[in-house]
């Protein structure tokens, strides 16, 4: 049991030692370590088991508030993380994981993120980031580029100027979202004469300076949750979160905005913000994204677009034009942790004009004084990693091409799947994808049948059956552990905007091969019949409706 | 030239190769991670120069904002970073660089993040996270019982249960203070009768129902800049942070404090929230928090606690009894990246009652449902990585006991610090440490003289003089790499509150030696005389004054 190394006791010794000496190369943690370098996948698929453990038995396992008194040796409880932890974490980078949009990583990104994490540099000053600080801003300028694809000179004015920035790196779209509308509401209630602006006098005295009855976010019903919250945050207010009915196609109406801009203006109440979805979390679709342009441009209102998902597909050329009107967006949201393949934590935000951050520079004693390089002056969030060097790496080794192909590749899959889910004649497909996302539902054949020559009452009936099926299906197939798709509520126009339960899988993962998506819907299929209520119920509702015609 | 597993041409066929295979064992990015993993202190000795390459010199290293079309090879870019990046980032582990809150990590932390990374769960909800999710509460509930210490059947109660929280894990203090007032904000204008609260009406609406004239927030004036910020993201207003006068030690003056309170009850100023800070981040000084834990709970008003820097403190049995009184505040601050040494992108709040954060919950379709253990209904965030798990192994292999000898340690080496200056002629102590900060200047010795017996006009212009000599000094001594401290303004009694420029030094490295700070007394001897204009001005200033009496 002896291993080098080790903290038995808390002494200054023992201490000093966890900060300066490595491992022994043939401790736990060095083996485990090892292990992963010479292939993720395998050691994910090793120790990550379908483990069917309940979330209540998993809890008992961390459900001790007390800080140890003494050390743990260093041996002993990576053990103790890999049995308990790791062995019970979700295999997100699994080919069979498609129901949300965590991917695989590159490989080359765990190497790379051990020496991020060694060097620990905090991006929000200079002086304890140095050279991540240009970084940071060449990556923020590379994806400003990509969006806006403004001329070289501009890029060499902007890109490293103190006082101006062409975005922000955020922990996630979350923030992004939040900082994109906090300098959208800044720039609404600014300085006016003897007005000192929100940011100092704050949102009440800054509605009754400007004398609007009260403030509104506009954006389609199928917008992110990020966005409510950003509108409590900001104290605009989640009602004031104007939800713009979607068509058919998950795409946000155009009249009914129009109409309700209108009707915003007539009652005195301003919009701080249009917000364009590119695509949208459940179904992966992009709103008319110029349409939006040319209405934000006539009322001179924010025009923010919230591609945290979606704007990766600017990489690929051949699909781009899905994207067509974002370069008019005054603000962009894009996670590089979602389809750029970057480890979880990389949200960015962009700004068109790299002067509209000045609405929430700040400054301190201590660091960000006028002038300086610091990032920190224009985030919403204060001291941050140097995850900027990871998403730098993945553009330098994926490359403009690589991702192009990563993204028409996960495309192309996603509509290869729509075709199997629309060949199978007990699956019914409920979105098609524009994007890589796409959604469905385990309809059996009979019961199809029925759906088509049923009373309204007997559809409600079914469908109702069906959205409890599916959540059984969706439930039981994920604590199996073999494939995971997730499930969401929609109301499509094909079942006349009944709330429906659907299955929603991403197909990001480079991995995923035709013959998984092909199991998926096998193995749900068979689930589907271990329904002990919803299943039979349907069946024989179904016999009854067709037998009765 | 040739390196196995190259991405050379961006194929279907490189790409997959990117998502699979590892490095050669003999490439470039193995031998360094191979390095690091050995001694990451001697891997950043070697590759970390003292270089003094310009910021403008290092920028044009980082200038096109053009992605690249074609694919780097892993081990070409890898040395790119090597020498562009990581060789021009700042040491923060070294035991030299002693001027800001970055300290060495344990040396464990590097393969676990690596794990932590590779694993890429998503803690926003529990299908991409499982076991992360009980293991983020775990480490909640431990913070929580190190500041409240309630009893067993407390966090048997809450730790795991869905509808409640012991806190938040946030990217950094910012996010936690953000968090904290949020919650606090919500509950002061929380649904009443038919108005239906801030979060859905906004704030505007909000004021118009309770009928306040405004709103504020009470902190010290050296409270952290990230509380003006969330004043102005909340819509509160940077001018309602309102600043009260701290004394001789910067610990916030409860007289004052109270005449304030007064005069916004007069006002019909509704405060929000008594911040109370623990420590200082200029100077590392607690607040009276007993006193305004009375304070708060006389006048109903929320008690907030930023102890982002100071709540490591609370592992000393020896010295947490300077945060008497935390144990009282409805919610606090606590960032681990700080001196509970974990890295960079870890900050907590925690509240005392886990109902408070009712007042911030949210839902979604597709995630977040009602009733689920989801993390993210609670947090300001959404997307979130698995960093608890680093704070876990932190709080195990290091150990209460173990965090109370660094803690007591780097207190006692400010302690030294702190008389070597007193000791040495040519230096002056601005700020005694309380913790393990302190803040003191050059002034040679017959300036101090001088000093002593100058007219109040003459101690301005040597005033403005040492701010000039302090700043150089600071200044030089960054751009030479070998020793580093960070520097701030302060109006300091002992100086009629003159705004005074200082060196601030934070000891939370435990590789800091007493020999190392002796040689930072020595260095900045030696630049102060390689000041061109300051310091030969204040010495002639000086001798004329002291010939003149």
């Amino acid at each position: 049991m002896a291993t080098q190394n080790k903290a038995a006791d808390a002494t200054p010794e023992t201490l000093h030692r966890i900060f300066t000496v490595p491992e022994a190369p043939d401790s736990t943690l060095s083996k485990i370590e090892q292990e992963i370098s010479q292939n993720l996948n395998r050691f994910l698929q090793n120790h990550i088991a379908a483990s069917d453990r309940s979330l209540a038995d998993i809890e008992s396992d961390f459900s001790d508030p007390t800080i140890p008194e003494d050390p743990a040796f260093v041996s002993d409880h990576t053990q103790f993380l890999l049995d308990k932890l790791v062995a019970q974490s979700v295999h997100t980078s699994s080919p069979r994981f498609i129901g949300h949009m965590t991917s695989a990583l590159p490989y080359f990104l765990m190497p790379l993120s051990k020496i991020m994490i060694g060097l620990n540099q905090n991006t929000v000053k200079i002086e304890t980031s140095k050279a991540f600080t240009p970084l940071e801003r060449q990556v923020l300028g590379m994806l400003h580029n990509l969006i806006y694809g403004q001329d070289d000179a501009f890029y060499q004015s902007w890109m490293h100027s103190a006082n101006h920035s062409l975005g922000a790196f955020c922990s996630g779209g979350t923030i992004a979202n939040m900082t994109a509308l906090w300098v959208a509401r800044n720039n609404v209630l600014k300085p006016d004469g003897d007005f000192p602006g929100i940011h100092k006098a704050g949102l009440f005295s800054a509605m009754r300076h400007y004398g609007y009855q009260d403030l509104a976010i506009l954006v389609s019903e199928r917008g992110h949750y990020s966005l409510g919250k950003a509108a409590d945050v900001l104290g605009i207010g989640r009602d004031q979160l104007i939800s713009i009915p979607a068509d058919g196609n998950n795409r946000i109406c155009i009249d009914a905005l129009e109409e309700k801009i209108v009707e915003l203006n007539q009652a005195n109440i301003k919009p701080i913000a249009i917000v364009g979805v590119a695509g949208t979390t459940e179904t992966g679709n992009i709103d008319p994204l110029n349409a939006l342009a040319d209405i934000a441009e006539r009322e001179g209102i924010h025009f923010h677009v919230d591609a945290a998902w979606g704007g990766a597909t600017l990489m690929s050329n051949n699909q781009r034009h899905k994207l067509a009107g974002i370069e008019r967006a005054d603000s962009v949201t894009i996670d590089a942790h979602k389809q750029l393949y970057a480890p979880m934590g990389a949200g960015m935000v962009l700004f068109k004009d790299p002067s509209l951050v000045a609405s929430i520079e700040h400054h301190a004693e201590y660091i960000l004084r006028k002038g300086s390089k610091d990032l920190g002056s224009h985030t919403l969030e204060g001291s941050r990693s140097g995850m900027a060097m990871l998403v730098f790496a993945c553009m330098n080794i994926i490359s403009r091409r690589g991702y192009e192909l990563l993204i028409d590749q996960s495309i192309d899959k996603a509509s290869h799947f729509a075709r199997m889910i629309d060949a199978h004649s007990d699956y019914e497909l409920i979105s098609e994808p524009e994007l890589c996302l796409l959604t469905y539902r385990f309809v059996p054949q009979r019961v199809q049948a029925a759906l088509a020559i049923a009373s309204d009452e007997q559809v409600d009936l079914m469908h109702d059956l069906l959205n409890d099926l599916t959540q059984f299906i969706q439930k039981r197939q994920r604590e199996c552990g073999n494939t995971f798709v997730s499930r969401t509520r929609l109301t499509p126009e094909q079942w006349q905007r009944r709330t429906t339960t659907v299955f929603r899988v991403v197909l990001a993962n480079p991995l995923t091969t035709h013959d998984i998506l092909h199991e998926v819907l096998e193995e749900q299929a068979r689930i589907a019949q271990q329904s002990e209520f919803a299943y039979p119920r349907l069946m024989t509702l179904a016999e009854s409706i067709l037998k009765a015609c």
